[in-house]
């Protein structure tokens, strides 16, 4: 166990060394940009964001990869529930990590540069970092996971017929790397990114917006309301890790499920008592009603992409049943299924957003106070960043530590313990890949008010003016419009690409090893796994520069040439396609997934049958969809969004259609 | 031969009939609604919309029946060139019919209704009827052809292991009959309703908007322009159609290209002159590059789907390659390149439409003109319906030719010709596809005119105030917006699961068959043809309803709850994702059929290999979602805009919204 322990941990760390590097030069060309400009405390904001995503993500990244192999020994020496303890605790650090860290500097910010609006404007360095970061860990990670994953599996499965995760694999290390990289440090670098995201949007709109504000408020309180929120997102998290416990032979998923929805619970309780300390009487309670609406929005995403993905419901079982009829049948009903599943997300979004906005525009007909209920549902949903983030790194420790019981031989009773754990793993999975790509929707149109409400206040414009040069009429607009609405498919166009081109990489080192060391299969020589992790490493980090150049390029290309509203269209054109494809790939790779172990598990002929070969070709084309371009898309949606938040000012002053069209 | 024509005729009659009378009781209650509401003008416009689909559609479909047979007669006695030239005279009546019907009865009403806004507005219902009857013949069409294909295939070709189109099977008259209920009357009728809404949209917005246009120029001459630029492309269409011959030994599908290439220079040379005889000067020079600047997009749109679709190009020859490592890696590249063939086009409209409204509102400065431009390139574009729906009705009659050679055993050399004419109609359909997407939204696009045209007139608005009330701030638009980008793909999935289930009906109808009359497979009994033609018939159009009524209903829905500007966003969003699916699922479909057949040429393998199996599976997964689902999405975006037209007046003055947000 240990040895094995060691080689994930080793490729783990070539992994991030490998990436840091790169990630360090790109911070450093954007750091002197900005100091270019001008913008000293934009850059430092930067760099503490980057410095704090990475930091997140590494001790996550240390402390899952240590729980790994002692959950796998918990379960053999203790029993389920400690093991599933452990298990939990080991994702709680990254949870915690995200949110605490997030929220610490952002006070810590706010507390230095002060409250003027061009400080908190300056504050959003911090999520841009942020995001930097979030670019390589999710698409970086994704592609390397991915590539690992299918890598290993064509030749180990397909050509030479050993098992999964057998130790002969010399690609079996970059497959259990990648998991950690890819749901460890990728999720949590995601979320990190909307979960700061969300709260310095909210805090933009109210420091640029609400100063002026009619009511009789200190318009420092909307400033803070999304720190309170935030804050007691924390607590709710660290309080809700006390429900993860079951017996003896208990389904491991409850508890885990449980958890949430104490949150959301606590989250309830507790916001209200501190939006109404800040904001008194019936505003207070009207703001309370916005993070209800965002924290309801989230379960019922979470809930949805549970009924797709899991095999106690309709779609996966019909999914598999299909399966019978061949692989042909398995994509097309899989397919239509993960279009279906955008449908109770996407309107369910709709309806918090409107919800948001209506309930705080309606009563006091000030405009802006209805778009920073959209932000602010958008931090009601991420209060939940803690939970969510705990519950989805607990999956790769679990399937990691079902792989070490698998290689280390440990026995049919722990390998159960661990399969049961590993299952709750993958239902934690598909709930927090909905969350991850709503709330990132979400974060999304907070940074489109944001960009709107910096828009104005830089300009000086007033509403109707405003208003009317962010008119769908506006054939600049529309044509952004067209633009965004194909960004997302472009990218998980290129994101697929780069995976089946990385796992061609693997696939050839793996074929040179069983080739120059036959002796490998007959467990005679180690394989190298050290070079296997390294070769993917450096490839899918190559592979990474077109996506990350078209997230950041993109919208600045439009701004300057098309303009500022037709970049607002195509911000607001690439989130809602975004959240459509995104929740369509996460959903349909995961239905297929479980439709694969639904099979396994002795239906439609079980394990070796015509079923069972059509769902594993359904598994294998969803999972660069699910872990790869899917997640991808998140990170697309909100770089965009950002990079023009940053930029905003310079594109209001400098385009070329404001030469053709004054 | 005669025999088995007799029989595709007898199932096409069989289908038609069936599908006219439940379209009739359709037609029949919007009928009764539309003068219920006291609306006669628009009930009789809708009723002539209704007929004209419906004949165009009925002639079309006899002519192209009977020609197939004559197709592969005269391949036999005379040739290449003659079969050719009979095959494209076959889809050329349908062509014709398409646009001569349509533009000779928008021109009846236009001179027995008159010319005030309030009659070209009535004549909207036109559009609407060909709307109805298109939703028939594209999704029951697709819907059924493609149930009879998967269904034949699955038990003929799989199960009981004799050949494609071999008249043993009791479902290849079904299989048949639907290449022309698809792709003769589905492709009809859907460039049809294109080709009425984009001119009289046009109408639309010259006659309520460019009334009090400053300018000197009569502005009937506005009304008039959209007829004039249809009437040059029937001509062209005609002219055009002289260019197609070849030699013996040539290429078919040359001919056919040129036919375009002639038909588009023939449009901007004639439409020149029309112009600027209505329009002087500048402003009718400015006009024509607006109708230029459609046509092109047209063309680069056919050229953007050729590339990704034909084999001579790297994207199927790369999914075809793919293929030697199984159907996962066939159907994930092929994904890839479906999303990346979406790009060019959606930028091209993009670029298109931002042209087509800045050269008319730049030098005028008046709004609506540039609207006007934008409805004028949807004309533009649409000119070349003639030509488009010629080579795609071209398509069935060379498919059935070559199936009724290899079922008459007309021998290997006529079989040469029959597959050389049918590879050439391939070739047409993928770009007919293109194009029936891309002028799909670009008709939606100028309906969206149409609607804001119709708002501002019932309304009296000032321009001002409609710009506000259309603004990405409104949070209700940006909820329609939501709503409105997940309809194509919930349609998409309903179509899909449509045509999975329908198969699976007519599978189990072949199966009893093959069972009861075990003599069938010894050729020494007759299968029942018409039996399994009237069970996916039935079946299809049963399963038409759902997805026709949320076409019809759910801007209704939106409408009257969320009100108009909801209503607006919806329709917006809900174009630009249409496209990219539209053109995603278009692409991709004919991609993995031109992988199998590059494959079956005998690249890779050739026939039975294991690159083989998975190209097919690759193909199966496609069709579907190209000849049904893909399809489908150009009726939705378009009935649901005409929806909003024809009760934009209602909607204005009646929805929920309006009492909460006075």
């Amino acid at each position: 166990m240990i040895e094995i322990h060691e080689y994930i941990k080793e490729g783990a760390n070539a992994y991030l060394k490998k990436q840091y590097t790169v990630i360090s030069s790109i911070v450093a060309v954007i750091v002197v940009l900005l100091t270019l400009l001008g913008w000293y405390r934009m850059a430092v904001s930067y760099v503490l964001g980057a410095l704090s995503s990475i930091t997140a993500g590494f001790v996550g990244m240390k402390i899952a990869v240590n729980a790994n192999v002692r959950t796998a020994n918990l379960a053999k020496e203790k029993g389920l529930n400690r093991a599933l303890r452990l298990a939990f605790n080991g994702g709680l650090v990254m949870g915690l990590m995200t949110v605490g860290v997030g929220l610490m500097l952002i006070v810590l910010q706010y507390l230095v540069y002060g409250e003027t609006p061009e400080a908190i404007n300056d504050i959003i360095g911090y999520s841009f970092g942020a995001s930097s970061v979030a670019l390589f860990a999710r698409v970086g990670g994704g592609i390397y996971t991915k590539a690992a994953d299918i890598g290993s599996d064509l030749v180990g499965k397909v050509e030479v017929g050993i098992p999964e995760d057998d130790p002969r694999n010399p690609g079996v290390i970059a497959d259990n790397v990648g998991d950690n990289v890819g749901d460890v440090a990728g999720m949590g670098a995601d979320l990190f990114e909307s979960y700061v995201g969300a709260i310095i949007s909210t805090m933009i709109v109210a420091s640029t917006q609400l100063r002026g504000f009619s009511l009789s408020y200190s318009w420092s309180s909307f400033v803070l309301i999304p720190l309170v929120v935030a804050a007691v997102g924390v607590i709710a998290s660290i309080l809700s890790s006390f429900v993860v416990r079951t017996r003896e032979g208990g389904d491991p998923s409850r508890p885990l499920t449980l958890a949430t929805v104490v949150a959301s619970i606590l989250i309830a309780l507790m916001s209200f008592f501190g939006i109404t300390q800040l904001i008194s009487g019936e505003l207070g309670v009207r703001i309370w009603v916005v993070i209800v609406a965002g924290l309801v929005a989230g379960v019922v995403i979470g809930v949805t992409s549970d009924y797709f993905t899991n095999s106690k419901y309709p779609p996966v079982r019909r999914v598999a049943k299909m399966s019978e009829a061949g692989p042909a049948l398995t994509i097309l009903t899989g397919f239509a299924y993960g279009f279906l599943s955008a449908f109770v997300p996407t309107v369910v979004i709709a309806i918090a957003s409107l919800t948001s906005f209506l309930v705080l525009w309606l009563p006091t007909q000030e405009f802006w106070l209805g778009i920073y209920g959209v932000a602010l549902s958008a931090v009601g949903m991420l209060s939940l960043t803690g939970v969510v983030v705990s519950a989805d790194a607990y999956g790769p420790i679990t399937d990691n530590a079902a792989g070490i019981a698998e290689q280390a031989d440990l026995g049919e009773d722990v390998r159960r313990i661990t399969d049961k754990l590993d299952a709750a793993g993958n239902t934690m999975k598909s709930v927090s890949k909905g969350f991850a790509i709503g709330s990132a929707a979400l974060t999304a149109l907070a940074f489109i008010g944001a960009y709107a409400s910096i828009l104005q206040y830089y300009t000086g414009a007033n509403l109707s003016n405003l208003f009317q040069s962010l008119t769908i009429l506006d054939a600049g607009l529309i044509s952004g419009m067209f633009i965004g609405v194909v960004m997302p498919a472009l990218f998980t166009s290129i994101v697929i690409l780069a995976v089946s081109d990385s796992a061609f990489v693997l696939i050839e080192e793996i074929r040179r090893q069983f080739k120059e060391k036959p002796g490998i299969l007959e467990f005679k020589e180690k394989p190298d796994y050290g070079k296997a992790v390294a070769i993917v490493t450096s490839y899918a980090i190559k592979r990474l520069v077109l996506p990350g150049l078209i997230a950041i390029v993109s919208p600045l290309i439009v701004g300057f040439v098309l303009g500022p509203h037709a970049l607002a269209g195509m911000l607001l054109a690439a989130t809602i396609s975004g959240l459509l494809l995104g929740l369509f790939q996460g959903n349909v790779g995961n239905t297929w997934d479980n439709a694969k172990k639904y099979i396994e598990a002795g239906y439609h002929g079980g394990k070796g049958s015509e079923a069972h070969k059509a769902a594993v070709i359904g598994d294998t084309v969803g999972d660069p969809m699910k872990d790869a371009a899917g997640p991808s898309i998140n990170i697309l949606i909100k770089l965009m969004s950002i990079v023009s938040l940053v930029f905003a000012y310079y594109v209001i002053s400098n385009n070329l259609y404001q030469l053709l069209v004054p």
